[in-house]
């Protein structure tokens, strides 16, 4: 045969999955689109459409909303580590399984101000209007022996509206670009950040507070960072969580730099300042885009560094 | 002649602006996609070519970017007015404008907890996060005479997990729906309401204080409704704003009936009940579609009735 | 009750419903995308939560499924009037229905090639691959006595690169526009277009001939019109549909100017002119958006002016 | 210091550049949408802010206009591989260039047919309407001395509407899906290639042809396979590629399976035999992903494997 099968894998993809936990009148919900990779034996369904060795990716869907009746959903990671073990342990073709997920944030509707109390409303525990920032992510990988957790999240698009600069810049016959030395620096920020957790005798991280520390030091380093390049910048975001986490390793971000061009309101003789408060173009594209790799001294990189498709 | 030129409108879509205004060190944001469109004396550009009574769609977007920094952007809707006023009232052959504007929230990266303390940082008064919630919508139009305003938003997903039911409906051959009395109530909600204020003479709404209430009252009513159709909820949510809100006299909604269905996992031997915290499929089309115009007693409709183009 | 309800309507949107017929080993696809609206007697469910008079969306689904099989899909407008009769004439509280549909088009894989045949395969007459150029559109609307039928398309780009011009525009203190003499002319054609069939006594259009001859002559009038302004150009589409088919009455447009901008080559010593051949940089935001109705004369405008939200 | 930088890359993305040729009164399109990711010795940036040894993202935009100028639009590998080359060896601190094309192809509007001529038009030589069917795409990357060229498609999708079974699989506890004997196998084909050509000593392949036959292959292998599993399928039409094109080492395959449910039509007395010609539901989300590289025997994996971020 002059051709072979080289890696592979397969399952399904965006399973939707809600899960509403009661306590009382008050209510609770996880809202995860769970994507499901598995590997292993599978060279004879490629050569031969031989399925003996495959589970249908329609069990892999019944399985993910089975086991967030079975096991609920304490966090997206802890989720998908019942899942990949159960994958990885359950079947003996598989030997490799790959969680994706994402997470929607959701934030209650509080209800008991002065004014509902005028219309008589008792507070309401069950109401949630969707919270619409970032989409947190994570992925979760197990071969039978050693984890490998990555979160992030993408879509969470910051602005500084001084503090910016660009200058000293390679100039070649190509360059026009003028000098700034007071300008926004916006971005969306597409993060990831794998933890040094890998191994069932480790203690595991707590998934929910790291999340929620990690974005708040990436957003305090993006704020606080007087910025002479959005490759500083980034480097900032970076370092503050490995410096700060003890139990994250590598960092990788994906930043596109969104452009806010200073308007020329000259012809119809108008200053545009920035010192005054200036009005600006929010480019779409092209846009500058900005990806590195931040690693703890001694640690290696395993963060794919394709995370987007341009 | 055998065909004949009916409406027409024409101007440049989709104006990124951006306004920071500065306080000292406290900045603000402003950050708005502006839509012109322009009517009047136009028969000759669509006959003959003739461009004679056209401003270019391009003088128009100059423009918006330029009443931003002369006028500054106090509110969409009153932006929108500058820049209705100014067209129809500068301009012989352009008898009416009508400004469509977006509008994206922004909200402060907090730093001056301890942490960033320790480190040595002052509170930071130019960091921003897109608050990513609803986005918040208004059309101003103009004809020389009278306005038109209707503010709304868009993209506003909310949940109530529990308190809906839907039963004793029509049952023809090809009903299979299964009565509920406990089930996920969920939309993604698009809201228009129009303000009774027409004349210049009239006292100006306040129309940011008018938005933060009408989405307030919104939110309430979904959340206090006890549901037996989301039909009942919507009719809520609009009168609920036309009972607090005398500024508003008409309300559409157009609510896709964002469907999350008990997943069946009696075959895995386990039970699913709603009482004891449920999992769901979060399903994306088909969707339930739910339009409806709620008015003031004795006031005409005028918002149009199709928001959506399916 | 100081509030009452307006316009209202409801049903299933965007059922995928996609129908094989099989002529021996040839198959034929329809490939749609159906929603369902309706509207009557339906106060109480928005008053009380009654749902009495409420057919459930889930039963439109079913009927639409269930129609494909019943009555085949011949073409998109033939199958909505299908549901429309059925909706109205079925169930007493409705008294009007609206459905709108999308359909996508595929074409043959062709294997019959010398290539293929030197595999040895036959020519296959089961596999398709989806077209991908515009999307077609109908809506189909029935009251129990008249029927109202538009057809129509989106998302077809077409370029003109030359016999485009704009000059002799208005000039004001906020024009800087250039007059270009040999311009790019490229729009989306959103387009949408009015059948004068109302009653079920008139001869019904063939729908299928009618879309492919309208489609072909707007597309001759776009390429052949040597073009003063966007505008002269629609409406030469809209006139030349109606001059050439006897069952359209009225024609509306919406039709984004897509701004191809020479690019400034000079500061790098390189000519970009037109006449030999140039480079553009395909903008995305802000665009023109020139808009229309072409009527025959005599008849009344009903398609609704507003087809896009911007 | 704590944390070190790890693979790092920059540039300008989606550039939107559209060339016109001119030959006479018949014009050409190439319409690109280039990114630029440049990588070398950039650890100053990252650390202190220094932009000594950084090109502005804004140059290299300047540089994909001024090259499709200067060099024209032979095809996007050829264009990719004049800007790769410039980068790396214009500038000293740049030592690996990327760039990624996607490329959108257009078609003639004909306009000589009988109506046309009725009216009295000559065949219109500048007119286009974008195909809209796959995006092509393409990578080509420099570090100074080796070429790597990958090229692909995506979201070209395709349909058999018989001749595939799914049968004889793994039956877990979680196992319900029924087996399948007559299914539709439909897919949105994202596919990369990697060609050998690496060297400027090489004879370079005919980018513009070899693309035409791999989709040609491709195509046919989809359609001519009776299929067991997508897999299968996928095995076959990477296989098929290899096969018939000697300049191409290696194939990437990311196929979601679009599943067409067959529609139960039991309740409301209805068959619906896929031998008669059958309804279906085209669901959206979720999907089986079937993904896989296959390779000339011999050859080693170099397209990454991660070509989805689900």
């Amino acid at each position: 045969m002059p051709t072979i099968l080289g890696q592979n894998q397969y399952g399904k993809a965006e399973n939707r999955v809600v899960k509403i936990t009661r306590d009382g009148a008050t209510h609770h919900i996880k809202d995860l689109n769970v994507s499901v990779a598995l590997s292993g034996d599978m060279e004879e369904v490629h050569y031969s459409g031989s399925n003996a060795n495959v589970l249908p990716t329609d069990t892999t869907k019944n399985t993910v909303f089975a086991f967030a009746k079975e096991h609920g959903i304490e966090s997206a990671e802890q989720f998908g580590i019942h899942l990949a073990r159960h994958f990885v342990t359950s079947q003996e073709p598989i030997q490799r399984a790959r969680i994706r997920i994402e997470e929607y944030a959701w934030e209650r509707i509080g209800t008991s101000d002065a004014n509902s109390k005028f219309i008589g409303a008792d507070d309401v525990k069950h109401s949630f209007v969707r919270k619409g920032q970032e989409v947190r992510v994570s992925q979760i990988t197990y071969d039978g022996e050693k984890w490998e957790v990555i979160s992030g999240l993408k879509d969470l698009t910051v602005m500084n509206s001084t503090n910016s600069e660009f200058w000293g810049y390679v100039k070649d016959k190509y360059t026009t670009l003028q000098e700034a030395y007071d300008r926004i620096l916006a971005t969306s920020v597409s993060g990831r950040w794998r933890f040094n957790w890998t191994d069932d005798e480790q203690k595991m991280p707590n998934w929910e507070k790291s999340y929620e520390q990690v974005k708040k030091h990436m957003l305090h380093a993006f704020a606080e960072t007087y910025s002479l390049s959005l490759q500083q910048t980034m480097y900032q975001m970076g370092s503050r969580i490995i410096n700060n986490r003890s139990e994250i390793d590598e960092v990788r971000f994906s930043l596109p730099n969104k452009h806010h061009f200073l308007v020329d309101l000259e012809p119809f003789g108008l200053k545009n300042d920035t010192a005054d408060g200036a009005v600006y173009f929010a480019a779409d594209r092209p846009y500058g885009l900005i990806e590195a790799t931040i690693l703890r001294d001694g640690c290696e990189a395993r963060i794919p560094v394709d995370m987007t498709n341009l």
